[in-house]
């Protein structure tokens, strides 16, 4: 008999640290949420140091965030970004979130990896904003963050997807750093 | 409140098209699988015409199937590849599947998109085993198939994942070609 089913969940804890109803103005609010998420799921043990959000960019309206669940849920594709499109993608009822017109802007505590990065193209995303380089996570954590095409920004940008990155980066990088040097307290 | 969860399917059909107990000897067994679900998910009306299987390597057992469930799921992470991945990840208890000192094969009807491209970095897969071509892909469906490194093939051998290709090619283009066409029967 093959398994038929996937159910990925995110940890209850979220309910409590993240105000769903405030509305997330400018990029550093955005990036801030899903920095808080990444610092979150370190402090509950829950696994990478890594969150990531969705918004209507717009708005501010927060759809949807995501932390790393690969090892809570022994599953590799959930990434905090996977989790936060995927759950986005449910609540609003379609696999291309703007093609509603809206825009959506999806905030991610680190650059995405080669995964992530590849999911971004087909989320119906318009803004990805990014906190940490790939080079921090590199350099402050053991994560192989795995291969992207030379030019990945022009390759978002030409599918019509801004990209802005070192959007508070030095705070995403005390994360990672407190991660890498095995969750010492911040 | 934030949903907090995600919960996806394959088609009830699987059950009555995979034989679960047989052993699947060589890479032309495993591919064809995936080709013959890429061309039930079509039959059936479930979306876009790609399927995928993961395998033991060594003795052939299959592990897990997966369908392109974009459409029907709403989740434009639920592709063949990434959910044969999830799937058998949750049966076997880990996130990488080969942590077990095993060998695992993933069969894919057409080569990976971008996203699961990258996915199969992570999954603890030991052999990627493609039928068709990103360029028959793009050739005879509306799909992209998203920006890859130049040397995608070589990035995933560096990380001790074979990649093999053109495996019954003509009988994946050919369900490519029928769907591209609008569906016509077999």
């Amino acid at each position: 008999m093959l398994p038929l089913q996937i159910h990925l969940t995110l940890p209850p804890w979220i309910g409590d640290v993240v105000d769903a109803d405030r509305r997330y103005e400018g990029d550093e609010e955005r990036v801030g949420l899903a920095i808080a998420l990444s610092r979150q799921n370190v402090e509950h043990g829950g696994g990478g140091p890594f969150g990531a959000a969705l918004f209507d960019a717009d708005s501010g309206r927060l759809i949807a965030v995501g932390v790393n669940r690969v090892i809570p849920q022994g599953c590799s594709v959930a990434h905090a970004e996977t989790m936060a499109m995927m759950i986005a993608q449910q609540r609003l009822g379609r696999h291309r979130l703007n093609e509603d017109g809206g825009r959506y802007a999806l905030a991610a505590s680190s650059q995405p990896c080669c995964q992530c990065y590849g999911a971004t193209v087909w989320a119906g995303i318009d803004e990805l904003l990014i906190g940490a380089r790939t080079e921090d996570v590199e350099e402050l954590t053991a994560f192989d963050e795995g291969p992207l095409p030379a030019d990945w920004i022009g390759e978002l940008e030409r599918r019509r997807i801004a990209v802005r990155r070192d959007i508070l980066r030095d705070q995403a990088r005390t994360v990672l750093a407190a991660y890498g040097a095995g969750g010492a307290p911040y």
